[in-house]
């Protein structure tokens, strides 16, 4: 038992401010004087539907998203918004082209085959999705109804240094491990969703953030709860929604109105990534294998070169307080995720203990 | 602001037992000690994975699953499960049988129509759904592939008060507002599912209590997130599950377990529910519309017989700390949900506030 926090670098779900757990610990009982919980309210309660339109409002106000998009929270995660984006999108020719850097990625591909045409136009997966292919507009179908890309890529620490240029074809993107990291122009694409348990709440619920012309096209054999015009015209209580991690999310997009918006949180992103990448960079044991103009600012990977090390330094980090700084289970080696949430104190501290495991470890 | 807890007569969200909500609060920055909230927990560590298995483990307990069946947390309530009882179980000749007994139960129907030739074969729906059909073995067609029942009927307050008996075809019971509050004979059912919101944990997951024999069956076409198989093997967590609803229900699971099982649940919730029903046959100015024999534990409506006394009702129980008395917005009138958080001492004082409003408004 301990007082202590660690410095949890997990991928997902993973630490959120601990201004907004020890709020939320504070109302747990009896939410503001209310009298209830908000894991008890009701979903139709006057309470919970101004906790809903808050959360709305200020999620509309960091990330500035026109009035002409829909924001709504779904359950299913990220596995879920596979299915729905071409079950909802493939609405004229049936076809749709995919960008593939990495696992999610290729998941959401292989999802979409199920229900459509789709098409792999570039991958980077030869070279173990280690950068972000360069996509021109004509590389993509012209009757394509829709191109998906994963922004920022959780399992390669990969991001996108550019936005595709796709012309009229409205451009799908899976930004679970960076939305809010950054500043977006969210006109640019169609359709934006992310699983929020990375940088937003507790797991258990997918954002979408869709231009309204493209909602209304689901055939009459998609499940009521895979059309995204059932969750945009009941503003997300067509059924009961996943109510707490709603919350959670409010007070996050509220803490980050209070710490000077996406603008500032993505000066401290830099920051803190600048730091630890500069240090692996100049290490003599430490190796990222990404190209250096598409490194993730929330996932950052590396390796020793030894698989039996990088077992060592996972598990003496963990007894240093430093937690999950395992890579994904499908490539090994480490992985520090610091979303938002992250200190700089804690990437400070793993820096420490990397130079400490360095020098025991020549 | 009030330090005052609230008597939540919701239909769901609702009450969840204090000591569970204190404990939670006491432990949502660092988890016993371990460093991190449950809310930022990686869902593949040891501490998440013992909390996901004692779930299922203290689940199994008290509601005697047998081994042969299956147990899945999955996101997207009632509504998804609508659309996956159909999509998993029409297996053969793509039939399937529903009984209609409130809005529920029509609107689970009406879901699977999507996917192929569904037969109501017995509804109340032109007595409002104040009873339950008697159905017998010879009702339902004989190569359905299943039968799908609402067990307890959230809105009109009705609850089966038998099994029906459909021989060799799996029966299908959505016991969302019934879950955990009386002893149920699981090998009585094919597949059990229950929004948690109402009997277990804040909402966001649907449980699914399956027989094995009947996973595997969902088409190539079938969304991944959609198919039992998908939850099955992989233990609930083939992508991110909800889980600080999975452990809530944990947490309320051990609570039913130290209160004295489901038996003990259901010998409170039979002297609750009798305590309000007999005093409102008793009353001069409530009415319960539904048939003695199949009147819920869990779901008790009621009215005066004049709209805008309802209303008066409803507004002065708020005023005297009972919240969320209104019937369903579709039906108005007024339901007390006493689900197994509901204190004996809340239906008390119900009771004496209603005593109270009949004098004040002969």
């Amino acid at each position: 038992m301990s007082n202590e926090r660690a410095y949890n670098f997990s991928a997902g779900p993973s630490m959120l401010p601990i201004s907004v757990i020890e709020d939320a610990a504070a109302n747990l009982a009896n939410y503001k004087g209310c009298g209830e919980s908000v894991m008890e309210m009701s979903h139709r309660s006057a309470e919970f539907k101004a906790i809903l339109e808050d959360a709305e409002k200020n999620l509309r106000d960091i990330l500035s998203i026109p009035d002409n998009y829909k924001v709504m929270f779904i359950q299913g995660g990220g596995t879920l918004q596979f299915a729905m984006v071409p079950m909802n999108l493939l609405r004229k020719s049936g076809k749709a082209d995919y960008i593939v850097t990495g696992t999610w990625a290729k998941k959401a591909a292989k999802e979409a085959e199920k229900f459509g045409d789709i098409k792999i136009v570039a991958s980077s997966e030869e070279s173990t999705f280690s950068y972000i292919p360069k996509v021109k507009r004509e590389d993509f179908r012209a009757d394509a109804d829709y191109v998906h890309i994963t922004y920022n890529n959780t399992i390669y620490g990969t991001h996108y240094p550019y936005i595709p240029d796709t012309g009229d074809i409205p451009l799908v993107a899976d930004m679970s491990s960076c939305i809010l990291s950054e500043e977006i122009d969210v006109s640019r694409f169609g359709l934006i969703y992310a699983g929020v348990q990375k940088n937003i709440a507790p797991s258990g619920i997918a954002i979408a953030i869709m231009r309204e012309d493209l909602i209304g096209f689901a055939k009459e054999t998609v499940p009521t709860y895979l059309d995204y015009k059932i969750h945009a015209d009941n503003d997300s209580t067509y059924n009961t929604p996943n109510c707490f991690a709603i919350y959670i999310a409010g007070e996050v997009f509220k803490y980050i109105k209070e710490m000077g918006g996406v603008a500032q949180m993505h000066k401290r992103n830099v920051e803190k990534a600048a730091k630890l990448y500069d240090f692996i960079d100049s290490s003599s044991l430490y190796k990222c294998p990404v190209a250096k103009e598409d490194r993730s600012l929330m996932n950052v990977v590396f390796v020793t070169g030894d698989a039996e090390l990088d077992k060592k330094f996972v598990a003496e980090a963990k007894k240093n307080n430093m937690h999950n700084l395992n890579g994904h289970r499908s490539i090994g080696g480490m992985r520090a995720s610091i979303y938002n949430a992250m200190p700089a104190e804690g990437v400070d501290a793993l820096i420490e203990f990397m130079k400490k495991f360095q020098e025991e470890n020549k």
